[in-house]
Protein backbone atom coordinates (compact mmCIF):
# COMPACT_ATOMS: atom_id res chain seq x y z
CA UNK A 1 0.00 0.00 0.00
CA UNK A 2 1.03 3.72 -0.70
CA UNK A 3 3.02 2.57 -3.18
CA UNK A 4 2.32 4.20 -7.32
CA UNK A 5 0.09 1.43 -8.78
CA UNK A 6 2.06 1.70 -12.20
CA UNK A 7 5.09 0.78 -10.50
CA UNK A 8 3.94 -2.85 -9.67
CA UNK A 9 4.28 -5.94 -11.10
CA UNK A 10 0.54 -7.86 -11.95
CA UNK A 11 1.43 -10.19 -9.13
CA UNK A 12 2.03 -7.15 -6.26
CA UNK A 13 -1.45 -6.50 -7.33
CA UNK A 14 -3.14 -8.88 -7.11
CA UNK A 15 -1.56 -9.50 -3.67
CA UNK A 16 -2.45 -6.06 -3.05
CA UNK A 17 -6.40 -6.93 -3.25
CA UNK A 18 -5.30 -9.81 -0.64
CA UNK A 19 -3.65 -7.66 1.80
CA UNK A 20 -6.33 -5.69 1.96
CA UNK A 21 -8.17 -7.67 4.32
CA UNK A 22 -7.02 -7.20 8.06
CA UNK A 23 -8.49 -8.07 11.08
CA UNK A 24 -9.99 -5.07 12.06
CA UNK A 25 -11.31 -4.86 8.17
CA UNK A 26 -12.23 -8.84 7.69
CA UNK A 27 -15.47 -7.67 5.03
CA UNK A 28 -15.03 -5.08 2.53
CA UNK A 29 -17.24 -3.48 -0.03
CA UNK A 30 -15.56 -3.13 -3.82
CA UNK A 31 -14.96 0.60 -3.49
CA UNK A 32 -13.40 -0.16 0.29
CA UNK A 33 -11.03 -2.63 -1.52
CA UNK A 34 -10.28 -0.75 -4.42
CA UNK A 35 -9.45 1.84 -2.33
CA UNK A 36 -7.14 -0.36 0.23
CA UNK A 37 -5.22 -2.44 -2.85
CA UNK A 38 -4.78 1.09 -4.91
CA UNK A 39 -6.34 -0.05 -7.47
CA UNK A 40 -9.06 1.55 -10.08
CA UNK A 41 -12.28 0.55 -9.69
CA UNK A 42 -12.85 -1.62 -12.93
CA UNK A 43 -9.25 -3.04 -11.90
CA UNK A 44 -10.37 -4.25 -8.80
CA UNK A 45 -13.98 -5.32 -9.99
CA UNK A 46 -11.90 -7.61 -12.77
CA UNK A 47 -9.73 -8.71 -10.39
CA UNK A 48 -11.83 -9.44 -7.50
CA UNK A 49 -14.40 -11.35 -9.47
CA UNK A 50 -11.10 -13.87 -10.73
CA UNK A 51 -10.29 -14.51 -6.98
CA UNK A 52 -13.47 -14.96 -6.22
CA UNK A 53 -14.54 -17.73 -9.16
CA UNK A 54 -11.12 -19.29 -7.78
CA UNK A 55 -11.82 -19.32 -4.28
CA UNK A 56 -9.97 -16.49 -2.74
CA UNK A 57 -12.54 -14.35 -2.05
CA UNK A 58 -15.35 -14.93 -1.50
CA UNK A 59 -19.06 -12.81 -2.16
CA UNK A 60 -21.70 -12.38 0.58
CA UNK A 61 -25.53 -11.72 0.11
CA UNK A 62 -24.19 -8.25 1.63
CA UNK A 63 -22.17 -8.55 -1.69
CA UNK A 64 -18.83 -7.77 0.68
CA UNK A 65 -15.76 -9.55 -0.31
CA UNK A 66 -14.32 -12.08 2.57
CA UNK A 67 -11.34 -14.17 2.69
CA UNK A 68 -12.18 -17.22 0.88
CA UNK A 69 -12.06 -21.17 2.34
CA UNK A 70 -9.99 -22.12 -0.44
CA UNK A 71 -6.78 -19.64 0.22
CA UNK A 72 -7.11 -21.47 3.22
CA UNK A 73 -7.23 -24.77 2.56
CA UNK A 74 -4.30 -23.95 0.21
CA UNK A 75 -2.47 -21.24 3.15
CA UNK A 76 -3.01 -24.59 5.52
CA UNK A 77 -0.22 -26.23 3.94
CA UNK A 78 1.94 -23.74 5.21
CA UNK A 79 4.92 -25.62 7.24
CA UNK A 80 5.06 -23.15 9.82
CA UNK A 81 1.30 -22.79 9.80
CA UNK A 82 -0.84 -25.74 10.56
CA UNK A 83 1.43 -28.27 9.63
CA UNK A 84 3.69 -27.00 12.73
CA UNK A 85 0.26 -27.02 14.61
CA UNK A 86 -0.38 -30.87 13.69
CA UNK A 87 2.26 -31.65 16.00
CA UNK A 88 1.86 -29.72 18.55
CA UNK A 89 -1.20 -30.06 19.16
CA UNK A 90 -1.26 -33.76 21.32
CA UNK A 91 1.55 -31.59 23.60
CA UNK A 92 -0.47 -28.73 23.71
CA UNK A 93 -3.96 -30.35 24.82
CA UNK A 94 -1.76 -32.29 27.78
CA UNK A 95 -0.25 -28.79 28.74
CA UNK A 96 -4.18 -27.40 28.47
CA UNK A 97 -5.53 -30.66 30.49
CA UNK A 98 -3.12 -30.36 33.15
CA UNK A 99 -3.71 -26.13 33.69
CA UNK A 100 -6.94 -25.09 32.26
CA UNK A 101 -4.74 -22.18 31.72
CA UNK A 102 -3.73 -20.22 28.24
CA UNK A 103 -1.54 -22.43 25.76
CA UNK A 104 -0.02 -20.47 23.07
CA UNK A 105 1.85 -21.91 20.16
CA UNK A 106 4.12 -18.61 18.32
CA UNK A 107 6.61 -18.43 15.19
CA UNK A 108 9.05 -15.54 14.27
CA UNK A 109 8.01 -13.49 11.13
CA UNK A 110 10.68 -10.51 10.85
CA UNK A 111 10.71 -8.62 14.57
CA UNK A 112 7.16 -9.80 15.42
CA UNK A 113 5.76 -13.22 16.06
CA UNK A 114 2.83 -14.79 14.91
CA UNK A 115 0.54 -17.38 16.93
CA UNK A 116 -0.44 -20.45 15.01
CA UNK A 117 -2.30 -21.79 17.82
CA UNK A 118 -4.12 -21.22 20.87
CA UNK A 119 -6.08 -23.43 23.58
CA UNK A 120 -7.68 -21.25 26.40
CA UNK A 121 -9.53 -22.16 29.54
CA UNK A 122 -13.39 -20.73 30.30
CA UNK A 123 -11.83 -19.65 33.17
CA UNK A 124 -8.51 -18.90 31.85
CA UNK A 125 -6.79 -14.92 32.44
CA UNK A 126 -7.53 -12.86 29.14
CA UNK A 127 -5.40 -12.60 26.48
CA UNK A 128 -4.50 -10.30 23.97
CA UNK A 129 -3.97 -13.06 21.39
CA UNK A 130 -5.67 -14.20 18.41
CA UNK A 131 -4.40 -16.97 15.84
CA UNK A 132 -3.11 -15.44 12.91
CA UNK A 133 -2.55 -12.49 14.80
CA UNK A 134 0.99 -10.87 15.49
CA UNK A 135 2.97 -9.46 18.66
CA UNK A 136 6.05 -7.72 19.20
CA UNK A 137 9.27 -10.10 20.41
CA UNK A 138 10.19 -8.55 23.45
CA UNK A 139 7.20 -8.61 25.76
CA UNK A 140 6.16 -12.27 25.47
CA UNK A 141 7.33 -15.47 26.76
CA UNK A 142 7.25 -16.38 23.57
CA UNK A 143 8.56 -14.00 21.87
CA UNK A 144 11.66 -13.96 24.29
CA UNK A 145 11.99 -16.96 23.35
CA UNK A 146 12.04 -16.46 19.71
CA UNK A 147 14.14 -13.41 20.20
CA UNK A 148 16.98 -14.83 22.07
CA UNK A 149 17.28 -17.96 19.61
CA UNK A 150 17.25 -15.67 16.60
CA UNK A 151 20.16 -14.90 14.14
CA UNK A 152 22.52 -11.77 15.98
CA UNK A 153 21.31 -9.39 13.11
CA UNK A 154 17.59 -10.15 14.24
CA UNK A 155 18.70 -9.27 18.11
CA UNK A 156 20.51 -5.94 17.10
CA UNK A 157 18.03 -4.93 14.98
CA UNK A 158 15.49 -5.42 17.88
CA UNK A 159 17.71 -3.85 20.49
CA UNK A 160 18.86 -0.51 18.41
CA UNK A 161 14.71 0.20 18.00
CA UNK A 162 11.98 1.84 20.19
CA UNK A 163 10.72 -0.74 22.49
CA UNK A 164 7.41 -0.37 23.46
CA UNK A 165 6.03 -0.89 26.82
CA UNK A 166 2.62 -2.73 27.10
CA UNK A 167 2.64 -2.35 30.79
CA UNK A 168 5.07 -0.76 33.50
CA UNK A 169 7.17 -4.03 33.62
CA UNK A 170 7.59 -4.44 29.67
CA UNK A 171 11.30 -4.45 29.75
CA UNK A 172 12.05 -1.11 27.42
CA UNK A 173 15.61 -0.86 28.02
CA UNK A 174 18.11 -2.38 25.38
CA UNK A 175 20.47 -3.54 28.13
CA UNK A 176 18.53 -5.03 30.32
CA UNK A 177 16.66 -6.84 27.29
CA UNK A 178 20.31 -8.25 26.32
CA UNK A 179 20.70 -9.56 29.50
CA UNK A 180 17.17 -11.19 29.70
CA UNK A 181 17.85 -13.17 26.35
CA UNK A 182 20.87 -14.49 27.55
CA UNK A 183 19.17 -15.44 30.95
CA UNK A 184 16.41 -17.47 28.37
CA UNK A 185 19.51 -19.15 26.50
CA UNK A 186 20.74 -20.63 29.97
CA UNK A 187 18.21 -21.54 31.05
CA UNK A 188 16.25 -23.03 28.24
CA UNK A 189 12.72 -20.86 29.20
CA UNK A 190 11.35 -17.96 29.13
CA UNK A 191 9.46 -15.83 31.78
CA UNK A 192 7.23 -12.76 31.28
CA UNK A 193 5.82 -11.77 34.70
CA UNK A 194 3.25 -8.96 34.02
CA UNK A 195 4.58 -7.63 30.79
CA UNK A 196 2.37 -7.63 28.44
CA UNK A 197 -0.80 -6.99 30.94
CA UNK A 198 0.15 -6.82 34.68
CA UNK A 199 -2.28 -9.71 35.53
CA UNK A 200 -0.72 -12.60 33.24
CA UNK A 201 2.16 -14.20 33.54
CA UNK A 202 3.51 -16.18 30.81
CA UNK A 203 6.19 -19.24 30.72
CA UNK A 204 7.84 -20.24 27.25
CA UNK A 205 10.19 -22.75 26.23
CA UNK A 206 12.06 -23.16 22.47
CA UNK A 207 10.84 -25.53 19.76
CA UNK A 208 13.71 -26.86 17.71
CA UNK A 209 13.31 -28.60 13.82
CA UNK A 210 15.31 -31.63 12.68
CA UNK A 211 18.39 -29.02 12.60
CA UNK A 212 18.61 -28.20 16.26
CA UNK A 213 17.16 -24.58 14.97
CA UNK A 214 14.03 -22.87 16.94
CA UNK A 215 11.43 -22.73 15.09
CA UNK A 216 8.77 -22.06 17.52
CA UNK A 217 8.16 -21.65 21.16
CA UNK A 218 5.17 -22.83 23.27
CA UNK A 219 3.90 -21.08 26.59
CA UNK A 220 1.50 -21.22 29.44
CA UNK A 221 -0.16 -18.46 30.43
CA UNK A 222 -1.66 -17.97 33.49
CA UNK A 223 -2.57 -15.50 36.34
CA UNK A 224 0.10 -13.24 37.42
CA UNK A 225 -0.97 -13.57 41.19
CA UNK A 226 0.49 -16.39 43.07
CA UNK A 227 1.84 -17.60 40.02
CA UNK A 228 5.28 -20.24 40.58
CA UNK A 229 7.40 -19.87 37.14
CA UNK A 230 9.88 -22.46 38.32
CA UNK A 231 7.14 -25.08 38.75
CA UNK A 232 5.48 -24.38 35.18
CA UNK A 233 8.79 -24.49 33.21
CA UNK A 234 9.65 -27.84 33.68
CA UNK A 235 6.04 -28.79 32.04
CA UNK A 236 6.31 -26.30 29.30
CA UNK A 237 10.08 -27.55 28.43
CA UNK A 238 8.88 -30.68 28.53
CA UNK A 239 5.85 -30.15 25.85
CA UNK A 240 8.39 -28.15 24.27
CA UNK A 241 10.79 -31.28 24.00
CA UNK A 242 7.90 -33.59 22.90
CA UNK A 243 7.16 -31.51 19.68
CA UNK A 244 10.59 -31.00 18.99
CA UNK A 245 10.99 -35.08 19.16
CA UNK A 246 8.01 -35.22 16.92
CA UNK A 247 8.97 -32.66 14.10
CA UNK A 248 12.38 -34.86 13.95
CA UNK A 249 10.21 -38.18 12.93
CA UNK A 250 7.07 -36.78 11.95
CA UNK A 251 4.16 -39.54 12.17
CA UNK A 252 1.29 -40.78 10.18
CA UNK B 1 -4.50 -26.97 -14.44
CA UNK B 2 -4.33 -28.68 -17.84
CA UNK B 3 -6.04 -25.38 -19.95
CA UNK B 4 -3.54 -23.45 -21.92
CA UNK B 5 -2.00 -21.11 -20.44
CA UNK B 6 -2.08 -18.39 -23.13
CA UNK B 7 -6.14 -18.19 -22.43
CA UNK B 8 -6.02 -17.45 -18.64
CA UNK B 9 -5.72 -13.92 -17.19
CA UNK B 10 -3.04 -12.91 -14.86
CA UNK B 11 -4.19 -13.60 -11.64
CA UNK B 12 -5.15 -17.15 -12.68
CA UNK B 13 -1.73 -17.57 -13.44
CA UNK B 14 -0.63 -16.68 -9.97
CA UNK B 15 -3.36 -18.37 -8.32
CA UNK B 16 -2.13 -21.75 -10.41
CA UNK B 17 1.33 -20.96 -8.73
CA UNK B 18 -0.49 -21.37 -5.14
CA UNK B 19 -3.07 -24.60 -6.70
CA UNK B 20 0.26 -26.67 -7.10
CA UNK B 21 0.91 -26.92 -3.72
CA UNK B 22 -1.22 -29.65 -2.41
CA UNK B 23 -0.96 -32.47 0.87
CA UNK B 24 1.20 -34.98 -1.19
CA UNK B 25 3.65 -31.91 -2.71
CA UNK B 26 4.21 -29.60 -0.21
CA UNK B 27 7.68 -28.51 -1.24
CA UNK B 28 8.50 -28.49 -4.54
CA UNK B 29 11.55 -27.12 -7.17
CA UNK B 30 10.88 -24.54 -9.65
CA UNK B 31 10.67 -27.21 -12.78
CA UNK B 32 7.92 -29.26 -10.36
CA UNK B 33 6.42 -25.51 -9.97
CA UNK B 34 6.45 -24.50 -13.62
CA UNK B 35 4.84 -27.99 -14.67
CA UNK B 36 2.16 -27.95 -12.38
CA UNK B 37 0.99 -24.69 -12.44
CA UNK B 38 1.46 -24.94 -16.32
CA UNK B 39 3.62 -21.95 -17.46
CA UNK B 40 6.86 -21.66 -18.76
CA UNK B 41 10.27 -21.71 -16.47
CA UNK B 42 11.24 -17.98 -16.18
CA UNK B 43 7.44 -17.17 -15.87
CA UNK B 44 7.64 -19.54 -12.77
CA UNK B 45 10.58 -17.93 -11.69
CA UNK B 46 9.73 -14.44 -11.91
CA UNK B 47 6.31 -14.72 -10.14
CA UNK B 48 7.27 -17.27 -7.86
CA UNK B 49 10.02 -14.86 -6.57
CA UNK B 50 7.51 -12.17 -6.40
CA UNK B 51 5.65 -14.24 -4.26
CA UNK B 52 8.67 -15.04 -2.58
CA UNK B 53 9.11 -11.41 -1.49
CA UNK B 54 5.63 -10.96 -0.58
CA UNK B 55 6.16 -13.90 1.75
CA UNK B 56 3.10 -16.07 -0.07
CA UNK B 57 5.86 -18.30 -0.86
CA UNK B 58 8.95 -19.33 1.17
CA UNK B 59 12.17 -20.44 0.19
CA UNK B 60 14.25 -23.07 2.25
CA UNK B 61 17.76 -23.95 2.17
CA UNK B 62 16.86 -27.16 0.22
CA UNK B 63 15.81 -24.31 -2.50
CA UNK B 64 12.41 -25.54 -2.71
CA UNK B 65 9.06 -23.42 -2.31
CA UNK B 66 6.82 -23.96 0.22
CA UNK B 67 3.57 -21.94 0.87
CA UNK B 68 4.44 -19.31 3.07
CA UNK B 69 3.73 -17.53 6.47
CA UNK B 70 2.42 -14.35 5.23
CA UNK B 71 -0.38 -16.32 3.16
CA UNK B 72 -1.44 -18.23 6.70
CA UNK B 73 -2.14 -14.65 8.02
CA UNK B 74 -4.18 -13.46 5.69
CA UNK B 75 -6.05 -16.42 5.39
CA UNK B 76 -6.97 -16.86 8.53
CA UNK B 77 -9.15 -13.48 8.40
CA UNK B 78 -11.72 -16.33 6.10
CA UNK B 79 -15.09 -16.46 7.86
CA UNK B 80 -15.55 -19.92 7.28
CA UNK B 81 -11.67 -21.08 8.19
CA UNK B 82 -10.29 -19.65 11.70
CA UNK B 83 -13.08 -17.52 12.99
CA UNK B 84 -15.54 -19.91 13.19
CA UNK B 85 -13.20 -22.30 14.76
CA UNK B 86 -12.58 -19.60 17.57
CA UNK B 87 -16.17 -19.50 17.89
CA UNK B 88 -16.08 -23.32 18.14
CA UNK B 89 -12.70 -24.43 19.95
CA UNK B 90 -14.20 -24.20 24.13
CA UNK B 91 -17.06 -26.31 23.17
CA UNK B 92 -15.17 -28.67 21.58
CA UNK B 93 -12.12 -28.33 24.29
CA UNK B 94 -15.87 -29.67 26.41
CA UNK B 95 -16.60 -32.19 24.16
CA UNK B 96 -12.68 -33.18 23.90
CA UNK B 97 -12.19 -33.28 27.97
CA UNK B 98 -15.47 -35.35 28.62
CA UNK B 99 -15.02 -37.85 26.18
CA UNK B 100 -11.00 -37.94 24.52
CA UNK B 101 -12.27 -38.71 21.66
CA UNK B 102 -12.09 -37.13 18.17
CA UNK B 103 -13.58 -34.13 17.89
CA UNK B 104 -13.97 -32.51 14.27
CA UNK B 105 -15.28 -29.23 13.03
CA UNK B 106 -16.15 -29.07 9.22
CA UNK B 107 -17.77 -26.51 6.69
CA UNK B 108 -19.16 -27.68 2.99
CA UNK B 109 -17.24 -26.69 -0.18
CA UNK B 110 -19.25 -28.00 -3.01
CA UNK B 111 -20.48 -31.89 -2.94
CA UNK B 112 -16.83 -32.20 -0.47
CA UNK B 113 -16.08 -31.02 3.22
CA UNK B 114 -13.25 -29.18 4.47
CA UNK B 115 -12.32 -30.05 8.10
CA UNK B 116 -11.64 -27.10 10.00
CA UNK B 117 -10.66 -28.26 13.21
CA UNK B 118 -9.54 -31.29 14.88
CA UNK B 119 -8.93 -32.14 18.47
CA UNK B 120 -7.64 -35.79 19.06
CA UNK B 121 -6.92 -37.92 21.78
CA UNK B 122 -3.98 -40.01 22.21
CA UNK B 123 -5.80 -43.09 22.33
CA UNK B 124 -8.77 -42.11 20.26
CA UNK B 125 -9.22 -44.19 17.07
CA UNK B 126 -7.42 -43.02 14.20
CA UNK B 127 -9.81 -41.14 11.92
CA UNK B 128 -8.25 -40.54 7.74
CA UNK B 129 -8.84 -36.64 8.53
CA UNK B 130 -6.50 -33.34 8.33
CA UNK B 131 -7.54 -29.66 9.07
CA UNK B 132 -7.24 -28.24 5.79
CA UNK B 133 -8.03 -31.66 4.39
CA UNK B 134 -11.75 -32.22 1.75
CA UNK B 135 -13.70 -35.40 2.20
CA UNK B 136 -16.59 -36.80 0.45
CA UNK B 137 -20.13 -35.57 2.14
CA UNK B 138 -21.89 -38.87 1.97
CA UNK B 139 -19.82 -40.61 4.47
CA UNK B 140 -18.76 -39.06 7.41
CA UNK B 141 -21.19 -37.56 9.91
CA UNK B 142 -20.31 -33.80 9.26
CA UNK B 143 -21.09 -34.74 5.41
CA UNK B 144 -24.36 -36.19 6.00
CA UNK B 145 -25.39 -33.00 7.90
CA UNK B 146 -23.74 -30.89 6.01
CA UNK B 147 -25.55 -32.52 2.99
CA UNK B 148 -29.15 -32.58 4.94
CA UNK B 149 -28.51 -29.08 5.08
CA UNK B 150 -27.00 -28.33 1.49
CA UNK B 151 -29.17 -26.61 -1.34
CA UNK B 152 -31.70 -28.84 -2.74
CA UNK B 153 -30.07 -28.49 -6.47
CA UNK B 154 -26.83 -29.71 -4.24
CA UNK B 155 -28.30 -32.79 -2.88
CA UNK B 156 -29.64 -33.53 -6.61
CA UNK B 157 -26.51 -33.21 -7.95
CA UNK B 158 -24.54 -35.58 -4.90
CA UNK B 159 -27.77 -37.97 -5.62
CA UNK B 160 -26.98 -38.28 -9.22
CA UNK B 161 -22.89 -38.26 -8.90
CA UNK B 162 -21.86 -42.11 -8.54
CA UNK B 163 -21.10 -42.31 -4.21
CA UNK B 164 -18.05 -44.15 -4.01
CA UNK B 165 -17.94 -46.61 -1.27
CA UNK B 166 -14.79 -45.98 2.18
CA UNK B 167 -16.29 -49.54 3.82
CA UNK B 168 -18.94 -52.13 3.13
CA UNK B 169 -21.29 -49.87 5.35
CA UNK B 170 -20.79 -46.91 3.45
CA UNK B 171 -24.36 -45.80 1.82
CA UNK B 172 -23.72 -45.50 -1.67
CA UNK B 173 -27.32 -46.27 -3.01
CA UNK B 174 -29.12 -42.64 -3.49
CA UNK B 175 -32.39 -44.16 -2.21
CA UNK B 176 -31.30 -45.22 0.63
CA UNK B 177 -29.24 -41.89 1.20
CA UNK B 178 -32.26 -39.72 0.55
CA UNK B 179 -33.79 -41.59 3.43
CA UNK B 180 -30.50 -40.98 5.49
CA UNK B 181 -30.74 -37.10 4.79
CA UNK B 182 -34.37 -37.32 5.75
CA UNK B 183 -33.40 -38.58 9.19
CA UNK B 184 -31.00 -36.36 10.09
CA UNK B 185 -33.41 -33.30 9.46
CA UNK B 186 -35.88 -34.99 11.50
CA UNK B 187 -33.50 -36.21 14.26
CA UNK B 188 -31.32 -33.00 14.48
CA UNK B 189 -28.00 -34.75 14.09
CA UNK B 190 -26.64 -37.84 12.26
CA UNK B 191 -24.78 -41.13 12.84
CA UNK B 192 -22.17 -42.62 10.82
CA UNK B 193 -21.65 -46.28 12.10
CA UNK B 194 -18.53 -47.36 9.95
CA UNK B 195 -19.00 -45.78 6.60
CA UNK B 196 -15.46 -44.31 6.54
CA UNK B 197 -13.65 -47.18 8.62
CA UNK B 198 -15.65 -49.95 9.92
CA UNK B 199 -13.83 -49.44 13.28
CA UNK B 200 -15.04 -45.96 13.39
CA UNK B 201 -18.51 -44.73 14.70
CA UNK B 202 -19.09 -40.75 14.15
CA UNK B 203 -22.40 -38.70 15.42
CA UNK B 204 -22.20 -35.18 13.85
CA UNK B 205 -24.66 -31.96 14.60
CA UNK B 206 -25.60 -28.84 12.80
CA UNK B 207 -24.00 -25.54 13.57
CA UNK B 208 -26.23 -22.02 12.25
CA UNK B 209 -25.43 -18.65 11.76
CA UNK B 210 -27.22 -15.45 12.79
CA UNK B 211 -29.25 -16.11 9.76
CA UNK B 212 -30.16 -19.85 11.24
CA UNK B 213 -28.19 -21.50 8.28
CA UNK B 214 -26.46 -24.35 8.88
CA UNK B 215 -23.17 -22.99 8.16
CA UNK B 216 -20.85 -26.13 9.44
CA UNK B 217 -20.70 -29.01 11.73
CA UNK B 218 -18.79 -30.73 14.80
CA UNK B 219 -19.02 -34.53 15.54
CA UNK B 220 -17.54 -36.49 17.94
CA UNK B 221 -15.51 -39.71 16.58
CA UNK B 222 -15.41 -42.42 19.26
CA UNK B 223 -14.83 -46.44 18.67
CA UNK B 224 -17.64 -48.20 16.72
CA UNK B 225 -17.76 -51.30 18.80
CA UNK B 226 -19.62 -50.63 21.63
CA UNK B 227 -20.95 -47.16 20.44
CA UNK B 228 -24.10 -45.67 21.57
CA UNK B 229 -25.07 -42.66 19.01
CA UNK B 230 -28.51 -42.21 20.88
CA UNK B 231 -26.16 -41.43 24.46
CA UNK B 232 -23.69 -39.53 22.10
CA UNK B 233 -25.84 -37.40 20.34
CA UNK B 234 -26.83 -35.21 23.09
CA UNK B 235 -23.23 -34.00 24.02
CA UNK B 236 -22.83 -33.39 20.02
CA UNK B 237 -25.92 -31.28 19.53
CA UNK B 238 -25.59 -29.25 23.12
CA UNK B 239 -21.81 -28.49 22.32
CA UNK B 240 -23.21 -27.34 18.18
CA UNK B 241 -25.73 -25.15 19.88
CA UNK B 242 -23.18 -23.58 22.05
CA UNK B 243 -21.01 -22.38 19.12
CA UNK B 244 -24.57 -21.47 16.95
CA UNK B 245 -25.19 -19.38 20.11
CA UNK B 246 -21.68 -17.73 20.02
CA UNK B 247 -21.78 -17.15 16.08
CA UNK B 248 -24.74 -15.18 16.63
CA UNK B 249 -23.86 -13.04 19.41
CA UNK B 250 -19.64 -13.07 19.16
CA UNK B 251 -17.54 -11.94 22.14
CA UNK B 252 -14.71 -10.23 22.37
Amino acid sequence: MGRPAAGRSVTAKVLALLEAFTPEAQALTLTELARRADVSLPTAHRRAMELVAWGALERGPDSRFRIGLRLWEVASLAPRGLGLREAAMPFMEDLYEVTHENVQLAVRAGLELVFVERISGRDAVPVRTRVGGRFALHATGVGLVLLAHAPVEVQEEMLASPLRGYSAKTTTDPVRLREVLADVRRRGYAVSDGQVTTDALSVAAPIRDANDEVVAAVSLVVRADGAEPAALAPLVRTAARGITRRLASPVG
